[in-house]
Parts: C-alpha cells; structure tokens; sequence
C-alpha cells in the first residue's frame, strides 16, 4: 500500500474542500452537471479517439496501481537469485527446475528455466534484454495515456469555460444580474480540467514512472544474476555484486564490499 | 474499423453540445461565418505555405485512417512466414516465388522476392531496413502535419477573438449595449481553435503514431522471418523467434517458448 | 513556384481581412503606427541584437524562397548521375571533366571534379560528407531566425499590449468613454504578434525545413552515385540504387527493382 | 555557506515584500488560510502521489544543502590524491591501507581500498564508473521533485483563484460591493503559487544540479587519480593530469602543464 | 563591434519609447520602484539562489561581449597555422617555439608549445580536444543563466501585478476612483519582466552562443591545423583543409580546392 500517496491524496482533496467551502460557500457553487458533461466527455472523446482501446481499458488499473503498487523488494530478489546459484553450485543447473515450477515471479521463472535449458549466455541474455524491452513498451504506453489526459483535461476546461462564457453573454441585454452565476459556472469547467490534470493525470503518471523504475530494478537484478550462475560464479560474489546494483544501500554495501575483498585478497 | 474511437468521438461531440445548449441556449450562439473564415482560413494558409502540397492533400485520408485503419494483425503475419519458411524448407527458396505472385501485402511481397533471388542475407537487411525507414519517414510527415495544426489552430483562434474584440471595443462608444454580444462572437473564435487542436488535430496524430508502431511491427516480423529463411532456420524456431516479437503475449509465450526449448534439450 | 503556398497565403490573408471588416467594421481599426513600432522594432531589435547580421540580411531571400524554392527534382538528379557513370564506363573516368564543365550544380560539379582527379573513395565521401554537414548548418541558422522571430513576436505583442494598457488605465479618470477604443488599441499589438509568429515566422521557418529535406535527398544521391562511379559499378546497379532513395516511389521503383533483380539473377 | 544565494534570497523576498507594503497596503493583504490550504495542500498531495515518500521526506535536507552546500574544493581533492599517489610510490600500494581508513570522504575511502585489494584496473574502473551513476540518479531523483514543485505550484494557483472567483461571483447578485475584496482574496493564490515555483522550487533545482557537477567533478579527480595509481604514473603526472579537470583554472594550468612537459622533454 | 546589435538594440527601445509615449502619454506612466523593486529584486534573487555567484559576477562581462565581440577572424586562423605549416617544414619544430612565444591567442600558444614538446599526435589531440570541451561547458554556464532570467523574469511580472492587484482589489471599496491608476501600476510589472526577458536576456543569450560557434571554430582550426603540422603535411595542403572548415565559403573554397587537386594530380 501507498500510505503516503493516499494520505497526500485524501489531504490535497480534504484542504482544497475546505478552501471551496472555507467562509460559508456552499460546495453546490462547485457542481455543474454540463461542466462535467464537457469536461469528461471531451478528455475521454479526445483519449478514445488518439489512444487504442486495450490501454484506455487498463486506467482504472493503472489508478489502482497507484495506490497499492506490487510489493517488490529487491533485496528479496537478491536473496533468491544467491539461494539459486547455491542450488545451482551445490547440486546442477538442472537441480534449479523444481525451484523454478515453485517460483511465483514469472520473469524470474522464465529466467530460471532458460538457465536449466543450458542455453548460452550472449542467447539467455538477449532473450532477456528482450522480454524488459517489451515491458518499458507495455509501461510507457499506461503512462502517456495519464500524460495525454494531462495535457488535454485543461484544453477542455477552457472550451468549457468558452461554452459558458459564450452563453452568458448572448444572454447579457436580457438578463444582466445573471453575469456573476453565468461566470461562475463558466470557470467552473476550467476548475474541473485543472483538478484532472494536476490532482489525477500528472501524479498518476509520474508514480507510474517510479514503480516502473523499481520493477525494472528487479528485473536487472534477476537478469544479472541469472548470467552470473550460468558462468558459475560463487554465490557470496553474486551477492555482492547484486548488492551493489541498490541505489540507497550503496554506500554501506560498497564499504561492505570493499572489506569483504580485502580479507578475500589476503 | 476503430470502434471505441468513432463512439468517443460522437460521445464527445454529444456530450460538448449537451453543454452547449444545456439550460436553453440555442446552438446558433455558437455559430459565426466570420470565425470560421479566420480559424480554419488562417490554419489552412499557415499549413499550406509551411507543409508541401503533397502532404497537406493527405488530411483527409489520413483522418479516415484513424477511424478505419488498415486490418493489421501480426499473429497471421507469423503464420504467413512460417508458412514460408516451410514452403522454402521442404521445396525450395525458388519454390516461394509462386507464393510470393499471391501475397497480397507489398513489403511481404517483396521480401520474399528478394529471397527467391538468392541475395545475401546482409544485403536483404540494408534493403527492408532502408523500406522500413523510408515508410517512417512518410509517416511521419503525416502526422507531423497534425501536430502543425494543433499548434497553429488556438494561434488563429486567438486572432480571430482579437479581431472580435478590437471591432466590439472600437464601436463601443456608440453601442455599449452590444458589449455582451460582441465579446461571445469574438469568443467562438478561440472555442473553435480549440475544438479543433484538442477534438481533431491531437487526438488524429496520436492514433497515426499508434497505427504506424503496429505497422512497424509487422514490417519486423516480415523482416526477421525472411532474415531467418535465408539462413536456413527451422519453421518451428522461427514461430517461436517471431512469437516473441509480440509485446502483448510475451509473458504467455515466453513460457511456452522457454517449456518448449525445455524438452527440445533432453 | 510554390503555387499552393502563395494560394493559401492569400486565401489567409483574405479570409482574416473578410473576418475583421465583416459586420461593416473598417479595417482602419486595426491599423495603429505605435503598435507597428512596437511589434516590429522590438521583433527586428531583439533578432539584431541576437543574430549575426550576415543571417539576418537573408530573411528576405528566405521568405521569397519559400514562394519560389529551388525547382529540385531528384529524379533528374538520378538521370544526371547515371549519365555520367556511362560516360565513365564507356569512355574513361577523365572523360567526365567536359561534363563536369558544363554541369550547372554547383555541388554535382564539385563531386564530377573530385571523380575526375581519382581520389579515393573515402576522401570523396568524407569531403562531401563535409560540404552537406556545412549546408546543413547554414540552413539551420536560416530557418532558426524564423524560430525565433516567432518565439519573439507574440512577446512584443503583449508588451505592446501592456504599454497600451497602461496608458489608458492612467487616462481613465480624466476620459472614461475612452476605454473601448483605447483597450481596441491596445489589444491590435498583441494582433499584430500573433499575425507575424502563426501565418508567417513558423510556416516560413517549416517550409524551409521542408525545402532543405529535398535539398539534401538530392545531394545525397550526388554522393551516392559519385561513390558508386569511383567503384566502378554499373549504370544499371546505380539507377536501381539511387531510384530505391526517392520516399514517394519506393513502393513501386522496389517491386521494379526486385523483379529487375530477378532477371539479373537467372 | 552559499552566502551570495542567502543574500540574494532574503534581498529577493525584502524587495517582494516592498513592493507589496509600498503606498501604505497592509501586509494583511496577503495572507488567506483557505489559499494557503489550497496551495500547499494540492501541491504536497500531488507530490505525495506521485513521488515515493523516502524522496519526499528529503525535500528540507535539499533546501538547507542549497544554503549550507558541501564544502567541496576539487583542488583539496587533487592534493590528496597525489599524496596518495606519493605513498603508493614510495611505499607500497598496501601502505595506503592506513591512510584510507583516516580518510573521511566516504567514496575516496572505498576507491583507496579497492586499491589497495590489488583489483585490477578495470574492475575499478566499472565499480567506480557504477558509483558514480549511482549517486547520479539519487540526486537526480532529488531535483525531479523541485522541478514537478514548480510545475504543480502555479497550477494550484490557478486552483485556488478559480475557486475564488466562482464563490465570489455565486454570491455577486448578494453582495455586489464584496466584488473587490473577494476578487483580492481569490489573486492570492495564483500569487502563493508563484511564489513557490520562482522563488524556491526552481531556483532550489537550479542549485542542486549545480552542486551536484561540482561533486560530480570531485569523483572524477578521485575516479582518475585512482586509475593513475594503479598504472603506477609518477605523482608529478598524475597532479598535472588531475589539474588539467578543472576548468576554472584550465588556462593557466594547461600553460604550467605545456612548460613543465617542456622542460621534461629536453 | 556588434554595429548591427547595437543600432538594433537602440532601435528597439526608441521604438518601445515612442510606442510608450505616443498620443501625448507621459513616459512618467511607465515608472514605479516597487515594480523595478519586485521584477529586478526577484529575478536576481532567484539567480543568486539557483547559480553560482562565480558565474553571476560574468553577467554584465556577457552583456558586453555582445556588443563589443571578442575579434575572430577564422581566415586569420588559417594564415598563422599555414605560416606556422611553413616554419615547421623549412626549420625545425623546434623553431615554432620562438614564434609561440610571440602568439597571443592562448589557444593556440598553448598548441604551439604542445608540437614543439613533440608529443605524439593522440595525446595533444585529448588534451586540445579537453580545453575546447571545458571552455564550451563555461560558455554554457554563462548563455545558461540568461536562459534562466528569461525564464523567470515574466514569472516575477506576473507575481508583481498581482500584488498590485491584489492591493488595488482590497481598497476598491475605499478609492473607486483609483482603479484605473492601480491597474496601470499593476500592469507596470508584467511590462517590466517582457521587457527583461524579450529585449535582454532571450537576445542575449542567442548572441552568446553564436558568437561561441564562431570561437569554437577558431579553435577547431587551430586543433586541426596543429595536428596536421605534427603530421608533417605540406602547408598548401593544410591550408586547402582548413579553408574547407569555414562555412561561408564553402562553394568557392571547394571549387578552388578541386582545381587545385586537379593540377596536382596531373
């Protein structure tokens, strides 16, 4: 779960309420059913007609994914990929198949059963490259939909605006005290493109980028291991070596690393 | 046919004058000649001084593409060039150019003429790599033309409200009764700049980005497989090489690719 | 001549004259020698300051060639090359110098030359490598003045605008009925700016994009077939080889090509 | 201490501050709990969201490095570096044991004792190069978030002016004389917002990625020196090598380093 | 002396002026210090928060190179390494050393002094190819922050008309009459930062970094002809080569090169 993205996400709604409603304004000022009709309308008209349907399909996924993202810890996958190159080293390469049917992560288990095949490295490797290629694709292809609705939520706002404004003042020599109702409602269409652009679309995507980047991660790191088995390596050198590939522990993990060769070396 | 976008777009369209006419305004408040002629006058003139003639004559189809794109489905073009690659295998490479006369789709066609001649394989990459990059190209200035529009449109459409606004204000000493009125027909000009950037103009280039990746992929599968014919490579191998080229199975046949090498190897 | 620019040129220009002077207002209402002064001055003082002279004394040949570009036809290209490749087979590479001579193109002269005095191949792809690299650049910095201008433009409209604004606001309590017609005045400026960037900065500087790509596909095959004369390739070969670089015809100069390929091989 | 950017930001919000108290305005004018509400609220949310926490949480460590950097004199970095290399020299590689572990910079400490492992250059090389990227995307991570700050910032602005502005006018046929104050109130979001994105978010990223060139130099006089020790180059060499990094100085070194050369050569 | 810029840049603001004080205005409309408080005060804040004030204490240095280049003069260049070709060849290399002390350009002093040492053409190629990287990434430093201030100078405008909005709104209820003055006042501030960022900095900055390609280039001919000298290539030769690096001339330089070889060749 993403508590702070949900907590940031409830307050940012709770504070903007409170700003609407904040001196007695009744939050009815804000609700216009022909804004929304414009505004989602047209972003979602402008999405389906740019944008295939199998990735308008997955937003509400992506949304979802959001807030409760996969758990992906990539010390974990360190630790599996040093427990299969003991098996591997201990037992066979073909011992490593029972562990691989038991393996839940699908890249990992793809990657295991590539190593049983006794396929060579350079082969392995560039069936690997592929499969992470094809990923970055699938990945971008959710994010710039969320972009895509950044940029044109605002652009159908202001046309909402235009509709609004436009009305009111064919109407004004009829009516002029409606100017001030007239206008509100009219802005309230560029309220709503702002809200999605800026509150929804922008963040979406931009989490969507950092839970791609930790996945990517966990890929590499199963992907570098999996070389290193195949040539081999000693686990306790997999494991620094993988180790070394975490951003936030590389500081201590290099000291680590460095000691650790130094008494090797002795 | 592309049916989620033709329904997206009548849906935005609906939904747009929904919000145009909702409280009881008349449609006509939305409608001036003299707008017209400055948005989609001054946009026309600015792409057809900017874009080669060629390219703007283009627009139309182009727009219908979007809306009933070439049937492109890369699973039947794998089958098609295992089909080859078996043709090739038990009779002969020269056996394929009867095939070749009945293939219907140009690059397929001359893929497998250049194998029936018997040129090297380095050869036949340069010359499919350079027809793919030549299709690139031409995409490309399809929808760069698009894009032009998007960005030009709102440009004319603000014009077009100066233009409004500089008669209303010019004239409003002698009919300040007409201030209303004025300033919605110099509105409607920015409102049509922007329909047509963010309705048409954005939505059209992403979709011609969307077909061309799709078409692009199908010139790769097209490519690799005649690259594996002329090499020799067995039909089942190739499906599975091919297989792999598809993003959206590549979990599913990845497996089976990898279970399949698996009993290939004992 | 660039008949469909000049067409759409006019019609802008019509159709925006047709939107200002509709409903009976005259187009003395957007004439204003101050807003010219500021638009233009600080348009022209912002390039001078910014631009070497030596590309700022080119706007106006670059404007006329957008109208009356190069006539540029790179199957005649095509022709010349392969001409001369049979005058180099047939008769000797020395031969080639009378044609060098009465070759009007400067760049196919040059290239015919640098044949003629036997260099090597590699020297003569990179010094005309050179001499493209070179033309590349200084239609860069020809179109870049029209990026700019355009970035500009708008810029000085608004200050205009503003400087308008000002004044009138500081007028008002002395001369209230002189609002409309003083903010009219004001906003002809920011008209102004967006008229210099959108119907002429930008599709003057896409069009001389447009123009240098087909500059430099005809170059390109200079070097190609000047290459392939020093190699000693055969006219036929050549013609296929240029013809298989022209975007347009690549559909039906390939099928040609292969098939022609086909007979050569049997 | 960054005393110029301590200065310039306390002079920048003096003269702010001015501006708005000059011609007797209370500052009053200025502060609004439900804009504050709506500004700091939308723009942490929509961080919240989108950035994973463990950045977020760095944003005050990031704003008081901008005014209390790290004080890093590449100058200071070469001295030692050739120290190190005079007891590598003199000594042995093994002595550098002791003196990298009275070293304080944490990645000198790990680059002297991969030295002193006796791994070869190489394998420095790449775990040096890895170090180096890694802190890269760290810090990279950390501007990321100021730069979406200054692009979210300005929109909540506009959030909260437009949310002034309906309530405002919703209530205008009530109370027309509030039109003034209520129009104050609703600006001042749109100024809040401003404020954060030119005042502190941009200026705040600018200067990230300015100290982190500088640290990013420091490595590579520590990365290269490192390098140079391995190979076994005299000290001498490795201090004019190392002296020739530093731009500031490359003028007058680079004349030492030719004279020195000079004389070395006769 | 960049005559044009400064003709241009005085043209410029006699322009601005006279579309200022048009229509009898007084200049006097367009003064207020807390405008000039808030846009310099913010802009140079914010510059001093995000730059080095190393690279801040160039600004008026850079705005002087822009009016008083330093003088370059590639054919110059090109004379000096020919003649240099020349001494090289008839004495020794070690009699360019004379005539390098003699040379004020530092660059090519330095270059001189690298022959004379009789370094090995791949070390003085690194070590001349590092000092131009170096002085383009300080050239960069200085056009960056004038990139900077064209950034932030209209956001700054923007804050300060809506502080002058912001107080003009709050006392409408007790000055009516001042509205039309306040929003002058207000409006001051926009102008000020248009004019900041579209009249000086954007200028500026284009200026820079063409007058940087313009020094780039003198020194790649230095680099060129250096190397060409330690390769013992005859002086007409080196000067046919260098001559073909100057753009402008390129047509007649290739032609004339082309003959040249041709008699050669004979």
């Amino acid at each position: 779960m993403n508590i702070s993205g949900i907590i940031g996400f409830l307050a940012a709604v709770g504070l903007i309420v409170y700003g609407c409603v904040g001196g007695g304004n009744p939050l009815s000022n804000f609700w216009d059913p022909a804004s929304v009709a414009i505004v989602l309308g047209g972003t979602m008209g402008a999405l389906l007609v740019g944008v295939p349907f199998k990735v308008i399909k997955n937003i509400p996924r992506m949304i979802g994914m959001v807030f409760k993202p996969k758990k992906l810890v990539p010390e974990k996958y360190i630790e599996s990929m040093v427990e299969y190159a003991k098996i591997a080293r201990t037992k066979s390469l073909l011992a490593l198949e029972d562990s691989a049917n038991d393996c839940k992560d699908p890249f990992m288990k793809s990657s295991l059963l590539l190593i049983v095949d006794a396929n060579d490295s350079d082969r392995v490797k560039e069936m690997l490259d592929d499969a992470i290629d094809f990923m970055c694709d699938r990945h971008e292809e959710n994010w710039a939909v969320f972009d895509k609705m950044g940029g044109v939520a605002p652009g159908f706002g202001m046309i909402g605006t235009l509709v609004g404004l436009i009305n009111m003042l064919a109407n004004l020599s009829g009516n002029p005290d409606g100017l001030g109702a007239g206008m509100a409602t009219a802005l309230i269409t560029t309220f709503y493109g702002c809200i999605v652009a800026h509150l929804i679309a922008t963040p979406v995507s931009n989490r969507l980028k950092a839970n791609h980047a930790k996945e990517v991660l966990c890929m590499q790191i199963v992907e570098e291991g999996a070389l290193a088995i195949i040539s081999g390596a000693n686990p306790r050198y997999i494991q620094e070596k993988l180790e070394f590939m975490l951003p936030k522990n590389s500081g201590k993990s290099k000291k680590r690393k460095a000691e650790g060769e130094n008494k090797d070396a002795r």
